[in-house]
């Protein structure tokens, strides 16, 4: 209870000469790590438990040496991690890296701000503003999502595609509470919600039917062929039969380049649909929405202009370190409707002239993010993006290539940008027969750790899925990931 | 179309050796922010949309300099910032910032993964798992909140304490559903939930009350005494009469330290009534919580056993970098219960024995956040983090002081941490004049743009929040900010 053992810190911690060359011998580490990234095994061998036994029970009562903290990097996290920058890495999507990025994070954490509102840091907001027309331009989005353009449209660096989601799926209940309300005043709001439904794929990304849980709105998970993509005539079939039966269908989440197999939905269908049906179309393009940089990919997004939303993640496959994830609004009015509260401590004299972005998001407080944006958009330039998507694109092309030689395998999809989903085949054998060997191939690779992959399934088949374009990705490293899947596929 | 204008850019975007240079710039520029930080205007003088006229239309197709970017940073962004980090900054709670927590960041950048599950990074799961113990222990939590005790409880790192709360009401929601299922399945889930009833204060922050509007649960918003705090009575009140009326009473935010006044709720007397009602007993701890690292500040959450979940933020007062919100809970599958999905390419086979923290949070991907609270805790040690919390306890005494030896002020709730909440008396007048008054004075001095503080009511009573405990704040800066406020007042 006494004050005895103060123990009197500097301000920051730490003396700023000692920051400086701690800071320097950060540097170095990351440098290093991209340099020998090769050299680590990509996916982990520790087991579940393994780091509490090398660390103390207790945190120190006392300061210790910037020396012993700095060599346990290597000593307890290193071999820990999934090597997401990895030349083997081929799972799931890439999460990206570049050093533009990594400086801009330095700037957002050195210079720290809580950008919640306007006035609790202005710049915050406005970059993010402007950086979110430059990317919308950089990615050939129509004008009603630009923030400079003549509507109530504009854009948002939320965390994830996730939070996008359900920011956008909330924006939607509230605005079909709104209505149905005004057309009869006497509904209670949770019979409204109730008789809602929203509409998505079977092969869509789990947070959209996590996002339904999450706002109690129920997602019905429509059924798509073996091509992978939601076409618009079955979304108008389940549309008009909810109707037909009571319900009010508001939501759609159409996909752009699905987690499983980076199929497209049909958007220009079902955009013709919900503009008929009036329902909110959000599209989430988390990974493949970078590759719009490149205009010989905007094809995938036929029928953007009847977007209510459009979300795609940047720290996916555009050199952006996570977390920064692009959303844009065709009316931003409809998410600052969806759940606004202003308690004076937070209420600023500028307002109605401003952006709150607050308003547009799950958490109050928001990280410098745009910073990302501004200097991998400036140091990098739209040019360079585009080469950058393209190399990923000519590695998985290569890798189709290579499959496509080999008459024991088959590819399961259109290999249009990084993903190519595979199997084995056995012909003449049971679809069952033939997931079992698909999974006796996956376990092999995976056990073997040369490679990091993940598999899927759709309408019953297993698959493997091996996606190209992260940082260290090249034709070489896919020949070698080909050689790991040819040479254990023998083994079978 | 063509790839004729291709630019290649370096994997990383630009040269190891270029990042080298450019990151010593970096942090060069860091350093000197806070040296003279003292010389920046707390509060910008920028006026919405001032930043759009100082950035092209339109993001370069071609990479630019780092020197061109750097040098933008002072000339576009800076003048718009609201500088948290400066000895004027006595707003909100303040927000945090360290050498150590930079120096984390940079790692949690340079080495980027997605730890969504244990497998898509094992060290990224388990340090925060071992680190939220290390936490819980240094502020005297329970055992029932250890991961490593006996229990199903543990911490988890979550962006924002406005999720924190979301994620908690939403798990008790859950849980209540399951609940009253069983009592009698064949009752609609929308009328259980439209007959739910939250609890809070009327002080608590506007986060509680956005909780319930995206969560689709009432909450009440309850009263509280001139003191600011809720007490158990009240409560007890309130639950029964809403049974009583066939309601299901069903979450209690607690808050420790409001934003407005920094009251405390009658924890002790609201928990019991909780565990005799079977209610979720959330405690948002958000500021006062990083004090319960000093002994002598533990009474303030007398009754925390009591609770069923409890959170604060590293990131407002425990010199951890934005965003880190330390959240614990008693029992972990009550949130994991609340919105599972599990598909095939997130599963891994080392589920059973591991955490998946994207369970335990809104978002799916997640930063390596527990990193920054690794080297804090290690390189300014609990009784470094002890001496950082009395320094702004002092800071906040020596405030009331000086306000109590001026006859013309209130000090009007306990000084027990770090913000002081005061006003102008005017004897024998309204309530209205004396309000209108102490507006005068606060525009004032807002306008005067030395110190940046912003107000706050309670019960009609219009008042000025003073917050000490800043990075830069001192016993010389609270001087400094008093005699600004009454050179202010003597010019009213």
């Amino acid at each position: 209870m006494t004050e005895d053992n103060n123990v009197e810190v500097p301000r920051l911690g730490i003396e700023p000469e000692a920051f400086r060359l701690a800071a320097a011998n950060m540097v170095d580490y990351v440098i290093k790590y991209y340099c020998d990234v090769d050299k680590r095994q990509t996916f982990s061998d520790v087991k579940p438990g393994f780091m509490r036994a090398l660390l103390p029970e207790s945190p120190p009562d006392r300061p210790e040496s910037w020396q012993e903290v700095f060599s346990d990097i290597e000593r307890i996290v290193m071999d820990g991690m999934t090597h997401w920058q990895s030349p083997g890495f081929f799972s799931y999507y890439p999460s990206s890296a570049s050093y533009p990025s990594m400086l801009a994070d330095m700037l957002c954490s050195g210079v720290p701000c809580i950008g919640f509102s306007w006035a609790s840091s202005p710049s915050c907001t406005e970059l993010e503003t402007v950086m979110m027309d430059w990317l919308g331009k950089a990615i050939g989005l129509p004008e009603c999502f630009i923030h400079g353009g003549h509507g109530p449209g504009g854009g948002v660096i939320q965390g994830t595609a996730s939070e996008a989601t359900l920011v956008a799926l909330i924006a939607a209940r509230s605005k079909t509470i709104r209505r149905e309300l005004s057309r009869d005043p006497n509904q209670r709001t949770h019979d409204i919600v109730g008789r809602m439904v929203a509409y998505t794929s079977q092969c869509s990304h789990s947070s959209v039917e996590r996002a339904g849980l999450l706002s109690l709105v129920e997602v019905r998970r429509l059924p798509v062929k073996d091509d992978g993509a939601l076409e618009g005539g079955v979304l108008k079939e389940a549309v008009l039969e909810d109707r037909k039966a009571g319900r009010i269908p508001m939501f759609v989440c159409v996909t752009i380049g699905t987690t499983s197999c980076c199929t497209f939905d049909d958007l220009e269908g079902i955009g013709k649909t919900c503009e008929t049906e009036d329902i909110w179309c959000h599209v989430d393009a988390a990974y493949a929405g970078a590759a719009l940089v490149c205009p010989e990919f905007r094809f995938i997004c036929k029928g953007i202009e009847r977007a209510t939303s459009f979300n795609f993640n940047p720290h996916k496959w555009l050199m952006v370190q996570f977390d920064c994830s692009a959303m844009w609004v065709r009316d931003s009015t409809d998410l600052i409707n969806s759940a606004e509260v202003n308690p004076l401590y937070l209420r600023h004299n500028t307002e109605s002239a401003t952006i709150d972005y607050r308003h547009w998001q799950i958490p109050l407080g928001r990280r410098f993010r745009s910073l990302k944006l501004w200097f991998v958009l400036r140091m990098v330039g739209v040019e360079g993006l585009r080469s950058h998507i393209r190399r990923g694109v000519r590695e998985a092309k290569h890798l189709e290539e290579l499959v496509r030689c080999d008459e024991r395998f088959e590819v399961l999809f259109p290999v249009i940008l990084g993903l190519v989903c595979i199997k084995l085949k056995r012909p003449g054998s049971s679809l069952e027969d033939e997931n079992d060997l698909n999974e006796r191939l996956y376990d092999k690779i995976h056990e073997d750790r040369r490679i990091f992959i993940v598999p899927a399934t759709l309408n019953g088949v297993y698959f493997i899925r091996i996606c190209t374009g992260s940082t260290h990705c090249s034709i070489e490293q896919v020949n070698k990931c080909w050689q790991v899947i040819t040479e254990m596929a023998g083994e079978l």
